[in-house]
């Protein structure tokens, strides 16, 4: 591994400067130049090259040959760390060779040392990665992966892939988005009997997958407990800042789990787990997004135990404080998130709500036997963001599935799943760019994933 | 961790028992049945709980009560580890608890003591994963990742997720798939001026991502080093072994990448280091998928050093070579799959073949400035699949780009990408089922895919 990393990499990137040298060192970086002030010997060049959201300052002779530095440029620069005034490590480079003019004056969007509104950046979507609150984020959201998949690996968890392209009918109608081949001549080119020619491809009509869950389930039934980290697609007309047409999913399934608190436990520490890891690998990209986005949270959840309600004891709460409540109590839509968040502050701690009515909930969760009125399911609400996970003990009941009224068509196979040997599973999902905007304090879901796509956007 | 395991899971899996127990240890364990042996005094269960492709005997008394365990049920054991006469681990359990009937006798589609033909499993997707040799490639599917991840991971590169979405016009016409909401009322509610209705949602035509190599340049503009994981899809009507509809891309992109030598071992490091671990976690399940597909391959070429050769001359080594090839040779088609696989054996190891003709490669690939009807682009030839990956330098030189009459229309932005700090980059794509193919020796990609789509077939 050292040696493969010697070989590849001649030179530094900046986030290991700090870590791994010494003044005195002498080492070569490459970067974009982010700011440059000219002194009377010397010029002053602010570096970044994508590896950490602190900028690093390179030191160079005020010649004529560097004249030509510019903010945008993309410099290398070889030299000697030495440490600055003001105690931090800063190169001063006996040689500085220009790899690409920068030009920002023409057409750059970005200014380097002004503060540009998030809408602004987002219109900018191809360079928008030269934003440092930006480039944080995408750090953050790859070691928050990571440490999903540690995590779950560690478990032995298998990661299933499951498929985007689903011909299951989906919970609720009317938010999906169908796929077809764009070739007409391949359409007709397939055509079958009987198979309408849009559909030819497939010989069914094909979705884009809104959850991995019962494809999971699916799986857990040969490999135990299984995950799925996946995009998942709605095609809804949500302006909300908590809401994309394309997200991200993590869900896991874990066998032979009979107890919903179980599954409540085991999420808390995973969430729990993985925003340690995360603070471990990222505080300083962490802190960095929670400041642009002018909130300090210090992530007080991660040191309470979390609470479990009924969703009775939560409606009870709900109605002994509708003074305080922003929206009315529904019977039958579940919480709001006003309502949802009155819950955690009421607590003061993340909130996991239990029992939920059945007519509340879709077809494959676990109906309680003592009481038929009640499914075996659970929210995670969390501060900020409201609800974070869903999950619940999934129905193993072969015919309690069969005659439940909401199954949808073309679900035999997931009927007979339960045929063969059948396994109490249960399981939930995660929003994932929710959890980011949790632990980043970011207030629109648009600025924690790469590509936003929401209706009337998909840019690139 | 420690704690967290023991309090999820109080009962053992069965690829752990042999690794972290010795005899006398009591445990439980929970599986399916897959056999049943009775003899005078004893009966003998083989076990399988999805965690390992060794099956593991279970011991219980030959009494009344214990006489319904039959194949496809699934039982919770416990009891003591003993060394059975061959020396393998085995429970005595002196309790049997049935947690759920299994009724292989009808309809189950597998019989534990049958090999049945892929073309067989697959007909039976949502219980494939109960298939022995399924599940073992899906636990090396799992492992596969989590090698590539934690390699990229350990070398700083970011992982992106790029959007699957997208509005870019693509490389070939006609082998993409195009993606609409389903709802003809959420269309019509959507409605602007001037966008044709089924385009309401997003005001342009969108389609599933073919790569996201684009979209990846963009961030390593900012980011340096990236790299994605993630689903590509292709309508292509082929019922190729080596082609589906919706595959995994696992692409990188290098910043300050100048030589296209230097990709090419990085290339090379990166899959023999992936496989070496892979090797290091999962050579049971390996050899067990090897075996079932009836090839014994010890990777030899993990052992040698990769050849580089240039297109002419590995036109010059089949041109000497043409009558031991199936195929005619083209000279503007690329080669064929039995040549790629010709220069392999030809060579005794694989085979990057760089310097291909300009006028059979893509728009973006970087143009030699020596000799411009070539550019620096490379494929991978492997044993048994052939091109393996493809990468390029790209052309960094944004009027080169913006000339070249390739360029697809809407890719103003990625011309863009090189006018403020353009970096020279360079990167990959590997097909990530031809990789599982090439070190488990399965004939067909559609069975090292959890849920394989491709003409005609799309279940579940």
């Amino acid at each position: 591994m050292l040696i493969l990393r010697r070989f590849y990499s001649s030179s530094k990137r900046i986030a290991h400067i700090t870590k791994s040298h010494k003044p005195g060192d002498s080492l070569s970086l490459q970067g974009w130049i982010q700011n440059v002030r000219r002194l009377k010997n010397n010029t002053f060049l602010d570096i970044s090259d994508g590896s950490t959201s602190n900028r690093f300052q390179v030191v160079v002779p005020r010649t004529p040959e560097n004249q030509h530095l510019a903010p945008g440029s993309v410099i290398s620069a070889a030299g000697q760390i030495q440490v600055a005034p003001n105690g931090s490590f800063e190169l001063h480079a006996d040689r500085v060779e220009m790899l690409a003019d920068g030009h920002l004056q023409e057409g750059y969007p970005f200014s380097p040392k002004q503060k540009h509104p998030p809408e602004y950046v987002r219109e900018h979507l191809h360079l928008r990665s030269r934003v440092s609150y930006i480039a944080a984020q995408l750090r953050v959201r790859h070691k928050a992966q990571k440490a999903i998949h540690d995590y779950m690996d560690e478990l032995d968890f298998v990661q299933i892939n499951t498929p985007l392209l689903t011909t299951n009918d989906c919970e609720g109608a009317g938010e999906v988005f169908r796929v077809q081949p764009d070739s007409a001549a391949l359409l007709k080119q397939m055509e079958r009997p009987n198979v309408p020619a849009e559909q030819s491809y497939f010989d069914d009509k094909v979705f884009l997958s809104v959850s991995g869950q019962l494809h999971l389930e699916a799986m857990s039934y040969g490999l135990g407990n299984t995950y799925t980290f996946a995009p998942a697609f709605r095609a809804e007309n949500s302006k909300s800042p908590l809401h994309l047409a394309e997200f991200y999913m993590f869900e896991a399934e874990l066998a032979h789990l009979e107890e919903l608190e179980k599954l409540a436990r085991f999420i808390e520490q995973l969430i729990k787990s993985i925003t340690n890891r995360l603070l471990e690998t990222s505080s300083e990209d962490l802190h960095f997004c929670q400041r642009n986005a002018n909130t300090t949270s210090d992530l007080a959840w991660l040191q309470v135990p979390w609470i479990i309600m009924s969703y009775d004891e939560a409606l009870k709460v709900l109605q002994d404080n509708k003074d305080s409540l922003k929206t009315p109590i529904s019977l039958t839509e579940g919480f709001s998130k006003d309502q949802e968040l009155f819950l955690v502050s009421h607590c003061a701690a993340p909130v996991f709500v239990v029992d939920w009515p059945t007519q509340q909930k879709p077809f494959y969760m676990k109906v309680s036997r003592s009481n038929p009125s009640v499914v075996h399911a659970l929210d995670l609400l969390m501060p900020s963001v409201g609800e974070l996970c869903g999950g619940s003990l999934r129905e193993s009941d072969a015919e309690m599935l069969r005659s439940h009224p909401q199954l949808p068509k073309n679900l035999s196979w997931y009927v007979d799943l339960r045929k063969y040997g059948g396994v109490p599973t249960g399981g939930f999902g995660m929003g994932f760019e929710r959890y980011l905007q949790l632990v980043t304090g970011v207030k629109n879901i648009r600025d924690v994933i790469p590509f936003p796509r929401y209706p009337h956007s998909c840019k690139m």
